[in-house]
């Protein structure tokens, strides 16, 4: 198993280092949008404590992000009027993870339309501002 | 939301009423291989209480189910000798759900391998029995 590498991506978002369109802080989560949405309103759930993927991640850090990608889910159905949600998490490159800070994608998904393939589009940042104003409200209502 | 359906074919296994390739079980939780597996080793791992999906499972049951999610990939990782692991759940029909009662996807992957699509492959039943045997072993192992 390779260990935790400080430097990756996510961990900076948590230093506040890099910048990102938050829709939920708690103790011991964050989420926030994809940059690469595969769907309108994909979100990352990640814990604040260091954890590279599944395979090395604390049980009750693990239960802490899946309470919140719970959050997230149920209140994007209503944000982005959804009709199901996707969950994916990945990890170690085979397993399909690119940042290797544990993460669970809430992909939030209507009828009829598939998800696009990962690392394929880029949104507007104007546009994920704003599906972050939208889904951060969905979730402070509960 | 519609309600949990009792007759769906994963409650049929939790009441003994169907087969299943057992690879674990525990007080809250089993897991079993699919029949219809994307990659070798692909286990389900479901809630014993009802939960139809991510939007109505109570946080307690699903903290479990990622528990036994986690301890089935750490051990697939071993017993299919894979180098990474694909978690996935799928709520409601948009969301990729076929089976109404909550389940996680812990497929385990193997560099350069795709997984194969949705339901395009029916598994020999020695091959799952020999598999799931195999997964048994390394689960039991810890």
């Amino acid at each position: 198993m390779t260990t935790y590498d400080p430097g990756n991506i996510f961990a900076k978002i948590l230093r506040g280092e890099l910048p990102a369109n938050t829709v939920y802080e708690d103790e011991h989560t964050l989420a926030f949008l994809d940059i690469m949405p595969r769907a309108t309103g994909h979100t990352l759930v990640i814990p604040k404590s260091p954890a590279r993927n599944i395979l090395d991640v604390d049980a009750t850090a693990l239960a802490h992000v899946m309470n919140t990608a719970q959050k997230v889910a149920r209140a994007a159905m209503r944000a982005f009027n959804a009709d199901g949600i996707s969950l994916q998490q990945f990890s170690e490159p085979a397993g399909g993870q690119v940042v290797f800070h544990l993460h669970v994608h809430v992909v939030p998904r209507t009828e009829g339309v598939p998800m696009r393939a990962p690392a394929t589009y880029k949104e507007d940042p104007a546009v994920l501002a704003q599906q972050a104003e939208t889904l951060k409200n969905a979730l402070a209502e509960g």
